[in-house]
């Protein structure tokens, strides 16, 4: 297992899931969460499991002029290659009652599992408010 | 490596780690986080190393009434036996302008790394507000 090859694959993962959000429809990136992934938004219980995320994350969409967008900071595998975690970045953008853009950043934790056939799913996606802009790119 | 025993060896650390926070000195409990370990707060950028740390644990200790104790919910342990994770739950009291004591719960994700002499380092330590009280003990 090469420690480092996986680790950039995951920081791949993570780049093309984010553009995928933006532009694709739902069934095209909601099968990156694992079946029993577990998503940890600030200020709601636990939303356990795929389907409970896929209704989260389509009432979300619904939201005035909703965006999201992530990137992925950092990286680390365990040495069996099973596990893996990173530290993020995102921004999420909504419209607000005059019509203006809001944007909040924040900062993200994705724990990911790679399952029998070789992919590598997220186990655990959590974030929280950090006023730390992305780096790159538009909100 | 036993991954069930080493998930209810982190579970036990945890727990005693809530324990030692909230009686003992910061020297006694500091070294559960690596020297590397990264702190992620609602609301304020990443805290980064041990350092930091100790330095934000310090300054929260200071505020009036503080208290902070939590409970781990379940561990996940890689194959290897060199990382894993946890979700867990906190309760943090603070007693407001009223003298009235204020507690606001949280759920939590760690991440840990199992060092060259065998000890588990929290490595990521992050938490948002859930609406969800711990299970059992006080507050």
């Amino acid at each position: 297992m090469d420690s480092r090859a996986e680790g950039e694959a995951l920081m791949t993962l993570s780049r093309e899931w984010s553009a995928k959000v933006a532009t694709a429809p739902v069934d095209d990136w909601i099968d990156v969460w694992a079946e029993d992934a577990v998503m940890m938004p600030p200020g709601l219980p636990p939303v356990r499991g795929r389907a409970a995320i896929r209704e989260y994350v389509e009432t979300a969409a619904k939201l005035p002029g909703f965006q999201i967008r992530w990137e992925p900071e950092s990286v680390c595998v365990s040495q069996s290659g099973d596990l893996a975690y990173m530290i993020e970045r995102n921004a999420t953008t909504v419209t607000d009652s005059q019509g203006n853009p809001v944007t909040t950043f924040g900062k993200v934790v994705t724990v990911w599992r790679k399952e029998a056939d070789g992919s590598w799913r997220n186990v655990v996606d959590m974030w929280n408010e950090g006023p730390v802009p992305l780096s790159r790119g538009r909100p």
